[in-house]
């Protein structure tokens, strides 16, 4: 029985967790990569022309898949007439890391103190807002005016540049007084070692990415974090967001909620053109996106086909064996 | 109603952690410790003079305790002809450290490789062992030929000197050929990172002391840990050892059993002489201890009243109101 059928890109997610990856790669590999694409050839009855499916599918213009498939793909659930972009950031993977990373394990409770570096990317952001929602206090840290305005603007209380501030533990002492409970970590580096310096004792750190280190030559050397780890009692996690793949749509599903109900906001960095990818990615590295970074690769308005979400949910489980 | 005893001081425990504190004291301050005492006045009922009790009096040789104290003393339950210097090691706080720090934190496996950093001390030999009993194997991080030998004759599957070694990553993949699934940790610094960079997906690390930076003036500075911590979802947790103060003597029981059955060995480094204590300390900085390092602050010999471990357990519970 023939159960292929044939995605075509629309957009490919940018991300720099890619410039780990792409350190190993050779010339003629596929980067790794999420993208949503539509159906525009299907032998699978479940899967028909028109449909939106996300899968790491990489960056590239088509793949044929073939059910069980390799790509953690899934049918897009309604959506209503969000962009179908969305499936790579607030309602995609950075937003999955953002609802688990964050509530799993900072474990954050009501009046607690959270610190997010990285705080205007797409999962820092997210985080920011999800700690509002739970009740706590939130410190942003950027490296730019304009991302500080932004998350001033969805509620963090306080948002420090670390590229003009003159002493960060300083500034961070001044935005947490209480001392900090929780830390969402994307950065890593000297930056991350001040912060838990003022973490409070059993204080829980997520550790989403680094983005310090990416782009080095040689490891990036820091102030060590063992001494705090002890004295605080510190609880640091590393995780992907695939590792929740389980609980996936439980994470669209309610950040879905969230968007709706307007408690969640996201901005998009759209780059036009498959051909700008790594213009794009290069730019995700120095920081000049503003939320999600995407590729939008048809510039066509693209008619959206959005499917039932329990119904999507149900599939996804089937397909992934859950 | 007089409730006080007079406990004379016959040893005192010489740990690294007290680098840490030292740095903030001035001239007259008493040091921080833990000391083995022996009651030589009491007009507390509960506690009959020639009592042993253990208990937080800091360097000094007589102490007069009011219950309920705070110096978390209780009395030293029975351990038959084993001398009262190991309540402050193996059947002490160092054990009580090792006893829950390995097994909480690290969570291993039957058949898990497990690194221990200052292998040689008291708290990373007793883990050691423990890991053997638990069926894992286990390789040791050590400073010198002597204690590598020791570490070998307590059943540790692997040592490796860090001092000798030309390349300590080359040595964890011959000693860890299927990968690191525990690390726990006394030291901090490069070797962690190194260690961390070798471990197994969803790794455990225990963080249990940073000795390479409490000598420090300015702070060490190492590879950054967060890009193994997240690509390989490390989860690193720091303790100190009165965190488990409610389950403090479950830990002691269990190393006395294993001690008696021989399955726990220990050595201690006894230097005597109140008045050398600082050299002692000295000593364990600069690591020439092999095992528990402690100050004999009686030199005659010291007979021990011992009393019922349910009894001392039933009055430890009581004055800490468990």
């Amino acid at each position: 029985m023939e159960v292929k059928y044939l995605a075509e890109s629309l957009y490919l997610s940018v991300d720099p967790y890619m410039r780990a990856y792409a350190k190993g790669y050779t010339i003629g590999q596929v980067m790794i990569g999420i993208q949503v694409a539509k159906i525009i050839e299907s032998k699978n009855p479940k899967f028909q022309v028109g449909d939106i499916v996300v899968g790491n599918f990489g960056w590239r213009s088509h793949t044929i898949v073939q059910e069980p498939n390799n790509y953690f793909a899934y049918l897009l659930p309604e959506i209503g007439t969000l962009s179908t972009s969305l499936a790579l950031g607030v309602l995609g993977a950075p937003g999955v890391a953002a609802y688990f990373g964050f509530l799993d394990i900072c474990r954050p409770l009501e009046g607690d103190t959270v610190v997010v570096s990285g705080a205007a990317g797409a999962v820092g952001s997210h985080v920011g807002q999800i700690a509002k929602i739970k009740g706590c206090r939130v410190i942003g840290i950027t490296g730019c005016e304009d991302k500080a305005r932004w998350l001033e603007s969805l509620g963090f209380d306080y948002v420090i540049n670390y590229k003009t501030t003159k002493n960060l533990a300083e500034d961070l002492k001044v935005g947490a007084p209480k001392g900090i409970d929780c830390y969402f970590d994307n950065v890593g580096g000297d930056m991350s070692t001040t912060v838990m310096e003022l973490m409070n004792q059993g204080g829980r750190v997520s550790v989403c990415g680094s983005i310090s280190s990416y782009n080095a030559k040689n490891p990036i050397r820091a102030a060590i974090v063992q001494p705090a780890i002890v004295s605080k009692q510190l609880e640091l996690k590393g995780f992907v967001s695939l590792q929740f793949r389980d609980r996936w749509m439980e994470a669209i599903g309610q950040n879905l909620k969230w968007v709706q109900e307007n408690k969640l906001k996201y901005r998009e960095t759209i780059t036009d053109g498959f051909e700008n990818a790594t213009k794009a990615l290069i730019g995700v590295l120095k920081g000049e996106n503003v939320g999600k970074a995407v590729v939008r690769t048809k510039s066509a308005h693209v008619e959206h086909e959005s499917v039932d979400f329990n119904h999507a949910l149900s599939k996804f489980r089937k397909i992934q064996g859950l």
